[in-house]
């Protein structure tokens, strides 16, 4: 039994307990927060888990044996470096850091002492993404034509980071997951409405070899939610759209075949319209499995999609994409 | 009764032809195609319409008082100057000309000729594009703080253009009737799959004065087919789906208010979450309220929204956005 | 070359004329109606076409082979006969007749005179009707357990017949082709809500053998638009939703196996949830195929989906439905 | 702080527990289940809460104040009638019996008692039913003309009642909270597929004065969800759909109005289409209202929507459906 000691109980920190709590193998022992109210819940749903408001009560508990950190981007280092320090493996929420210097600062301690970290990549595993993945496993797809993410809604505001550190760690990492190879150059664009230096619209572009194409748009401004993929494929063309409770994906034995180029007047294009198909979905929690998954890493290693590595790729991809984004699209090679 | 020509008979030229033959006050007299089978349908269809594949006969023709090009855009510009050289007035298939060089010699012949050119921006005739200015000129949606547009489905590739000169003259037309103010710059990404040298996919930034900001999404390369439009305002936030047969815009009660900027953690922010509102749409066909507005033009003068200088504007935004994409992402000044 | 002649050019009979018109095989020389201004925009619209206002010059005209009639179906019976007896083959707009007897006097007529009757059910020759047709041949669905049917709207309120003479001949017309057995019985209910004793809603229940059934639900009240169709079968289930612009026809494999039924307490219900499949639907107009048909069948005989029997079916089952709804629902045996 | 103590904690049960857990003014002090599995999940949520499979240990428990009963509608009238002897307020599970004889019984116990009885009427809670109500109260939706809902899904089959005594309650109960009237009379058809003499789809429809009409479908063997009603009033017309997640209901600015009903052909109708509008509507969970109403009706009395006469009607509206649908529709007065 791994017995789980939480940072955080505020958005995430509760979905974090709730499925420490009753995943296999693993037993939610105590739960820090500065904010009293934020106890008080705890203490409530679960009489039987110990609170704490100061970190070092529960990085220190011998009864804590890894620790999940539900906080702000700006405490992750310094928090996971504590942990790590006092010998416990660590599962961050995302994104992993606000820096890449010290995302591989963390992965360089938890080498050294012999440590796990496990960055909460939700979405990787989703019934949608794995289907998605398998998708491609299974060359359904064919080769990969573009990628395009949409997530918009309204709000909810970050004190601290832009939409961009907010929302497209979700759709960078499912990107990073989809595509086999990693994005040469980003480039983003985008503005803030209210005065705080801080984007609520931004446009992100990545450009990968042999003309694939990825784009992000995430939004907090938007008067209805999107959550909305399309993926391009030679063969076939999916849509994702998250917020269907049922056919969430949609596979389109749709295309286009160009038959000659040599003179631009006899262009010949083939569409290809069949039929749709929409896989049944595996409805499991995703953060239930993850749960799990960090049990079974902690315990007996291995490799896991969503490690410190992993993390880093999407602090890359966000610190190019915020550096183009402060110079109005100038491409940032990563 | 102004009597019409019509050179091209391919995609478009049909619904120019119907839309000019029925609307008040015009009269279709001849259509000229270089294909056959064209002009068989026309014959077929209007057997009172005379035909012919010459360009010169339809130019010359006595009975031919304005015309009407619907042929490729590289085309455009020869055409239409052979027209006013004729002294006839010009009614132009969208983009108004492939250079910006071209767009305004032809503004200037007409302007010596003293005769009218008219663009067609069929869009800013729809019900849809009129209700969405009515509102913002009542102020309903309130300081705008963003536009974003999504073009997207299957084909129909065409030869000579890349995507973004196929479909973002409407969402750009849009755009700039919507937006009160002029762009200053543009970041356009996108690439092309079919080693023809022309994106199928691309997006373009806006970045106007005061953080507005303008989106457009242009794709042939996509499943499934989207027209969707957010219009983020102060006051109300507006979408239009043009796919819908009903319901094509909604107004939502919706936004944020930021209270107070001084510390990062005290970030006060007010999301309103009202009602939503889907005015009536006049469903009248765009095209024959622009058919009727080209004479009414052409005869009595006045201004329009779509005329020459409109469709310079868009030609500039078109050039500077084809510029960006080449570059990648570069920033482009309009 | 099939010459027809047209009755009626009111709402549906612009449809008939162009798909004559323009269908392999056939010419349409003359359309009568009795409101001048139709004539004219029939003249508008064809030139080349001849009309009258007298229904006898049309019967009688020897350039007319055979007579499509597109009038309230009050006047069906007088107006078939009439072109029958001047030995014309008839193409009659749905509802065939008003009475089962008409309907029956007009089969014999036009057998004793070897001319040929076609019932315009259209949704029959519809892309997504022969798929569906198509998917029960392939036993794709397995035993049908259900048919239900929503066509509801705003309008169009008819002057002389209720909703179920208006609306119901198309779903009762579909259900006969896709449940192989014919139903015992119907139970109809339904209002009228303007005093005019002609109901605007009305819900019609099918009784068959082996626990088959099928319902119908039709209103002219209705703010939304719903034309939907739920099939359920013992190995597969299909919606057809014929607002859908794509994805009209959607399988789903899902089902329902009950193992065991002794005790009460001890039913084990096993639920199927697989995948969805939207089939590509053909999107040729029906109506372009019934006209082709019609020549076809008046040339070179056969048999036909929609011939004279099958709209005396759809009559049967009308009046069986009326007289049911008259008396709120008694049982009417078919 | 009124006590509550559930019998069932089965398929509802635990929705039951967690409001009343949480509700102002209530606290959970004891389950009661026959099933050893289902007290430990009690066990393992809650720890605090007492657990017993021994029904009379808890209508007994001096600790409990209030039963709620959440188990079979066979059950119900036993175990209410011990509880209200017992001298305990009842809140029970929709149906709230199975015989009008029995809701009569139990009526008039706990008025010899004094105690209270409310009905599980949960949807009347929701904040879409109390939209609606509040346009019908003020006047928006004008005179009634119908209402008509479906409630269809795949399973879940029922051991011991037909699709009737399943989902009906629930669409019976909005339906008289709506429309100010009582039927009176109803005609159901359906039929079963699985040979258990136990419907699985049925129609009903029910006749009220002045013909307002009613029509409920309950489907559960249907591949897709739907949760639709519609109301058509003589000012708007109502959609709600409650799927959706956001614009649960969309007023129509749409009516017809009829002229003249002397002549048959001189029918003049006036189709009004106008905006539509979707309220924004409170999202509070209906069962943390209505244990919040239960503490307090039994506190403090007066008048509730879902009283034991609200149940009786909707069992006497079940019965005589259920006898309808027995005779295939032959009439029924309520």
């Amino acid at each position: 039994m791994l017995r789980i000691g939480v940072i955080g109980y505020g958005y995430w920190g509760p979905n974090i307990v709730r499925n420490f709590n009753t995943a296999n193998g693993s037993q939610l022992t105590m739960v820090c927060d500065t904010n009293q109210q934020s106890l008080e819940k705890v203490k409530k749903a679960y009489p039987q888990i110990n609170v704490t408001s100061n970190i070092d009560e529960l990085i220190k508990n011998p009864e804590v044996d890894a620790i999940a950190i539900a906080t702000p981007v700006f405490t992750h280092h310094e928090l996971a470096k504590k942990a790590l320090e006092a010998g416990k493996s660590v599962f961050m929420e995302k994104p992993f850091t606000y820096t890449v210097a010290e995302a591989e600062d963390l992965i360089e301690l938890a080498a050294k002492k012999n440590l796990k970290l496990m960055v909460d990549h939700t979405f990787l595993y989703t019934g949608s993404v794995r289907k998605i993945r398998q998708l491609i496993d299974d060359d359904v797809l064919g080769r990969i034509y573009y990628f395009d993410s949409a997530r918009v809604n309204l709000g909810l505001f970050q004190h601290d980071v832009n939409v961009v550190w907010d929302l497209a760690p979700h759709d960078i990492s499912i990107m990073d997951h989809v595509i086999d190879t990693k994005p040469q150059s980003v480039v983003a664009t985008g503005v803030g409405h209210f005065g705080r230096g801080l984007e609520d619209i931004a446009y992100l572009t990545f450009y990968y070899d042999n003309n694939v194409i990825a784009h992000i748009n995430v939004n907090w401004l938007s008067p209805v939610k999107v959550r909305t993929t399309l993926i391009g494929g030679e063969k076939k063309m999916l849509v994702w759209n998250d917020i269907e409770p049922d056919e969430k994906i949609k596979v389109y034995d749709k295309g286009v075949q160009i038959h000659t180029k040599e003179g631009k007047y006899n262009l010949l294009v083939d569409y290809r319209w069949g039929d749709m198909w929409a896989p049944k979905i595996d409805q499991t929690e995703a953060l239930k499995l993850i749960a799990e998954k960090f049990v079974d890493y902690v315990k007996n290693g291995g490799t896991i999609l969503n490690d410190g590595i992993a993390g880093l790729n999407n602090v890359k991809m966000l610190e190019a994409a915020s550096k183009s984004l402060s110079n109005k699209g100038a491409m940032v090679y990563i």
